[in-house]
């Protein structure tokens, strides 16, 4: 492997989609090989496993199987598009990963931690993300930035006390993981956050 | 858990899809409450994962996200299905569990059977079938018999080597678990087989 990889993590309505695509738009006007990728999607069979995940009629859709749907989107982007471009030494952004299956299906749902850690090796072939920003942004905050330009999907519907858990979850990884899970708390001036971005971006990238 | 739960396996051809819908309509003519279902699917989203994991056109599929699609679509199954079933003391005939993943994604594509084993215990909430039958048929004879009657699936193109690897796989089964994994060698008069079935199935239900 000889490419970076760099995950954006962050609660709803953190800007981390926007903040992922202006750093790729940045790396790419620098002349460098990158490619951006959303998770859960990123291949026809990704998409597909995605629009189950995300559709509000689905609300009877187990934890159980919940995980495993984000686990078989994630192994399938791996194979066919992670791992290639890594060993092309390409630079991969990808907008979520294995942390929000921990923050959301582990603390935000309650399943056990180490079988997600242990059945994401599997899915990822064990990849880790050599750097994750984790916008930070309080969910209260985060939700009603959300509501005010979409309507929500399956996920983001659920009650506040969940979006709690999963936001103390990812400040739990954070403590665990330090020199690989950065947190950026999201300002109000957004060149200010994507300043912030590329600084971190930066020193793994030179 | 009151009721009782009777999973069939078999290669491709074997058979199993009819002996399992004709024990159903044997037991239910004896007034008993039995539901049938098979794998992958028997609930909406199974169904639509089902779709994904079946269809030729995914033929770029990852080893790792075709046993997670497996997974998902069966622990959406035991959740909304097989536990409220069984809890309800009724016998629940299903056309294929986890036998399936371990022979054709284990012993098949190579996946490491303690991690299956220990997804699966997760997937299933641990629920293990009273009686498996295994309908064993030569495995040639079997995809002969399988591409007289439809058109291949995408498990069902795999090589001849692959179907090799899942019966013996599924025997490997049977000399760990013989108190559970009962084979029946498929005989040409379809109703000697059937025979079998209910003579096992009736020593389950008394």
């Amino acid at each position: 492997m000889k490419g970076k990889f760099i995950t954006f993590e962050g609660s709803e309505g953190s800007g981390k989609s926007t903040h992922s695509r202006l750093l790729y738009d940045y790396l790419k006007s620098r002349g460098l090989d990158v490619i951006y990728i959303r998770e859960p999607g990123g291949t026809k069979i990704s998409e597909a496993i995605r629009g189950l995940l995300l559709d509000c009629k689905n609300e009877d859709m187990a934890p159980e199987a919940e995980m495993l749907l984000y686990m078989a989107a994630r192994a399938q982007l791996i194979a066919q598009i992670i791992e290639p471009a890594l060993k092309k030494g390409r630079i991969v952004l990808c907008d979520r990963f294995l942390d929000s299956t921990l923050a959301y299906q582990g603390y935000g749902l309650g399943i056990n931690l180490k079988l997600i850690r242990d059945v994401g090796g599997f899915a990822t072939r064990n990849t880790v993300p050599d750097l994750t920003i984790f916008l930070d942004l309080p969910a209260r905050e985060g939700l009603k930035a959300c509501s005010r330009i979409k309507t929500k999907d399956r996920i983001e519907k659920r009650p506040i006390k969940f979006h709690l858990a999963v936001r103390s979850g990812y400040l739990k990884i954070a403590r665990q993981e330090p020199k690989r899970f950065k947190i950026i708390k999201v300002e109000k001036d957004m060149r200010l956050t994507q300043k912030k971005v590329r600084i971190l971006a930066g020193r793994l990238i030179k």
